[in-house]
């Protein structure tokens, strides 16, 4: 029994790649003139595959970029955007620190240290949600913020508040190797209700209203808020940036 | 006109070190053979020194520390209890990026870069308010709360709350060249007061009633309320460790 030669390999991995658009697991075994030949589907969605793995098989895909992440709703999202341009989009959930920041430095520090450790293009989001009559918060900090206060402490601090202005903000951060990376800033804008409404969506979603829609983001089903949502906004800019350099 | 040699400069340092407690920039310019003295008192406080050139000098330190900050309040409040030691505490301001995590995480982080950078054993400090009735609100983000909600904030939040224990916690992380970096907690237990009290001090000082004292951080001196602060208590922490060590 002997693995089939490297070139052949390569030959049929560009092959299957036509058909799939997820990384695949191929394996051909052959033995004298026979080929056995085995296909693990989308197998780095399934296993925890290093980035060692991934460096070696990087230089077969074209126009891919992975977008880091652990988050399967974001990955849902982005993955609805991208499927009308003719770029493909991996996702892996690699754990990285985010610096104290702006949501652009977060983005930035992420995507440099993931482009850096895959040695591929990659994005990566950050997001928050941005209260005017409250300096900006709780911003970036958004995640701690609502693990700890959550909806109701926002609905405390804004209780005499005329001014409920908010703006969910999102950045993409986009990396690849050799380059400086860039980043894309969308936003949706808002008002803080003055109580929880709805049951869908998550974290600040049912206190953040939009006049537009009279419903606040609780209210709203997925595909609803993704019409307009402040990721696909950045998504969008990013991805008009990606097919215009090409 | 020629430089003194490298050995005489560094026998001459070495006296100038048992009389000054501060770096020193020492020159000697020697004339055939007569020397010109020329030195330049703690000229690091008044200079931006690059890492490149304390790491030249440092091996003429022993038992020196160098405290990372930009904060005087600090510095003042750390020579204080450091005069009665064996240690000599230098401060420089060396900016790094914190990351986002516990008061451990981004002291380790600041420790290790700043060890890295100046290759001395230096210490960092990172504090923050945890409020019990909060989850530990604003805890590692105290800074970003003071400047967006501020104390006004923190007292709406808890308006309604009958529980109101808060502890203010100073985390020292120390990391030496070759060695892992160790962390030491210090803490003082109070209350959130129902309003503002005292204009001594600063960011939640004034809402931090301490029942044993009667008073807010707010209404004591910087001396009275460094006898029993929870960055005296990380500091002799690491004190009573460091000196039991060598």
């Amino acid at each position: 029994m002997k693995i089939l030669g490297y070139f052949k390999l390569i030959l049929l991995s560009i092959i299957l790649m036509l058909w799939f658009n997820k990384y695949n697991l191929i394996v051909l075994i052959g033995y004298k003139s026979r080929y056995v030949f085995v296909h693990f589907f989308d197998i780095f969605s399934c296993l925890k595959i290093s980035p060692t793995h991934i460096k070696k098989i990087n230089f077969i895909f074209k126009n891919m970029i992975t977008f880091i992440t652990g988050n399967e709703h974001k990955v849902k999202e982005a993955e609805n955007i991208f499927k009308d341009y003719d770029i493909n989009l991996k996702h892996i959930d690699l754990g990285y620190t985010e610096p104290q920041g702006t949501l652009e430095e977060v983005a930035i520090s992420g995507a440099k240290y993931a482009c850096h450790e895959l040695d591929c293009p990659v994005i990566v989001e950050d997001a928050g949600l941005f209260i005017k009559a409250l300096n900006g918060f709780p911003g970036v900090y958004s995640h701690y913020v609502q693990d700890t206060i959550g909806n109701q402490g926002i609905l405390k601090l804004l209780a005499d508040s005329t001014d409920r202005y908010a703006e969910f903000r999102s950045v993409i951060g986009y990396c690849a190797p050799n380059s400086e990376p860039k980043t894309f800033l969308g936003k949706v804008s808002g008002e803080i209700a003055v109580e929880e409404r709805g049951d869908l969506g998550f974290a600040f979603d049912p206190i953040f209203y939009v006049p537009g829609e009279g419903k606040t983001f609780g209210e709203l089903t997925t595909d609803e808020k993704n019409q307009f949502s402040h990721r696909k906004n950045s998504l969008e800019k990013f991805i008009k940036w990606y097919s215009s350099k090409e």
